[in-house]
């Protein structure tokens, strides 16, 4: 695997790659301005890695986190310790990468699954290393099915997308956000390979601007026409006509349909909602929880205020502001046109349609 | 006049001060890193002031081009020219004044209103001096009326405000504004001064930042609570019931009181509406245009897309991306709970509110 543009490789900038026995993430802290690789291979740079948005977006987050498991699981490995300790150390390791951050579930996911095949693989070989190496594959296979899961979703995707549609989108929820291809950005990139010319409004996603940022910046090596706004422009936008379809992707879906996913989506989709502009999120199904009834009970992240009050090095405020800054909010599912995923366009009601889909994937 | 603190003048600052016969604006482009004055007594200046934003802010604009006009009649005067092409060139002076932005209606108002005078004082008198001399007085006097306007209408906009209420407003239509005490700000200062507690949500107010450098540093200088958000996150405040009443400036109101306002108002009136926090506009009478019938004829500025794409001289994007700046949008009279002037709290119907208001002005 190498960084290559979806030129080359048509599926889009993945955010991690493989160095012998390294885990480098694109430190998406730097785009679009400097392509750096962060060595994110010991648990804590991981964690690190995790927490500081070097790696973000819910399923690369996911994909990240696996491989951190499996790395640490390498480490302890070539160490003298018996399984039950190796198992141990294990489950810390896999505690501590879910406490990192704690609104997006495919982190929780992505680690139990691994987890699990480690513990089943505890029971089948005797050596640490073969334990090691199964919970590498493992993670190798859950970053293949990631991309493979974001293409499907895609083309379920796809078919909602009008001839020449102005979509806008929030966040970045593109190849570098789900590990491969993308979802909201995945649906949109297939849009385009099928010949429907779509255009996109891309907002700035404060505080982080992961649309200025990164969205822009894939939508441009995808050579997808994009107009960067500001989050407030939504309804100035819909009010004159000018989006057609709102696509989102999501950190945690309740089983009620309720969506969390970057702050601001909520907005959007209110907007949206006031507009009669549809609104869609496109997300795989491991982002649901079964185990959340509602949006309500979706741990939202509140992160620092200095990522409000000071821009690239520049102060934005005066010092000493008092700030609220929370990462996430949650979309009721009642604004939810549909739900995009690898299982076809969930619709409401969404318990029921939810709860097939979930069905069908196990 | 001199600029001080809100804590010793009471009435915050004021955006412009006569020194002598110079005319000085408070640079608004840099607080509150720096209070630094702008020399504006030049016609030159005073129309590069206003486009650039050195002033902002519909009224304080409107005060502004209104010395800024004044001045210019002293200079005039001082040549040695006849009266008909002293009055020609002040006109050409009023149509730049007008063209430097083209949304907020106060200017045109203020303007028109000053070169009325100067055309009523040329028939009364003979000498170009004693005319100068009488739109300087005009001026002075369209700075004071503003003062006082000011603090009529926030005392009609205090009686809405309930006790320890958390009010969100958008931009700044503080003092800085509103030449002397404010709208938006001047109903929460007149509310915290009836000892009602209020304490504010203050949005980012992409992409010029007003709200994170201007209305944070007002309502520090008061020492009235404020937090700092980022424009999207007014939703997610609301669904958590955290915001009981919303309450902005307005750069022109149309005859059917559709109300444009700096962008992202839209939005924010938007998404109180489905939450049902009442959204207030506040503004003096002059921000009313009778000749425009409804929001749709309001002209919107659009800005240069550098204001999104930097940051205190960093890059929010990539080089090259495209960006759509729209400087206002339009809310529409439905949306809008009441309009706070002057002549009392205006309420729907408004067709028949904003007329009656403009016949006890007259």
């Amino acid at each position: 695997m190498r960084v290559e543009s979806s030129q080359e490789l048509d599926i889009g900038v993945l955010p991690l790659v493989l160095d012998g026995e390294r885990v480098m993430l694109v430190d998406q802290r730097h785009l679009p301005f400097k392509l750096e690789m962060f060595d994110a291979t010991s648990l804590d740079d991981m964690c690190f890695a995790i927490s500081d948005m070097v790696v973000r977006g819910a399923p690369s987050i996911g994909v990240a986190a696996a491989f951190g498991l499996a790395c640490e699981a390498v480490r302890l490995s070539e160490q003298s310790i018996a399984k039950p300790e190796f198992l141990k150390q294990l489950d810390e390791a896999r505690v501590r990468l879910q406490a990192t951050r704690p609104t997006a579930v495919n982190l929780r996911w992505a680690t139990d699954k691994l987890f699990q095949e480690i513990e089943q693989h505890g029971q089948d070989f005797p050596d640490l290393q073969t334990i090691a190496k199964k919970a590498m594959e493992c993670a190798k296979r859950i970053l293949d099915e990631h991309i493979e899961t974001n293409r499907i979703l895609s083309e379920f995707g796809a078919e909602l997308v009008p001839r020449d549609a102005a979509i806008m989108t929030h966040c970045n929820a593109g190849s570098l956000a789900a590990c491969g291809w993308g979802t909201a950005l995945g649906v949109i990139r297939s849009a385009a390979l099928r010949g429907l010319n779509p255009s996109v409004y891309v907002d700035e996603t404060r505080p982080r601007n992961q649309g200025s940022k990164l969205t822009v910046w894939e939508l441009h090596q995808d050579k997808i026409p994009a107009t960067l706004v500001c989050d407030s422009m939504s309804g100035h936008l819909m009010a004159d006509g000018k989006v057609q379809i709102v696509i989102t992707g999501a950190d945690r879906i309740a089983a009620n349909g309720d969506s969390a996913n970057k702050i601001g989506t909520y907005n959007l989709a209110v907007v949206a909602n006031y507009h009669n502009v549809p609104f869609y999120i496109a997300a795989p199904i491991s982002t649901i929880d079964p185990h959340i009834q509602s949006g309500k009970s979706i741990p939202i992240e509140e992160r620092h205020g200095s990522e409000i009050t000071s821009f690239g090095g520049t102060n934005t405020s005066m010092d000493g502001v008092k700030v609220y800054n929370p990462a996430f909010d949650v979309t009721p599912a009642k604004l939810i046109a549909g739900i995009i995923t690898e299982c076809g366009v969930l619709r409401p009601p969404y318990e029921e349609s939810i709860a097939a889909a979930l069905r069908q994937k196990k």
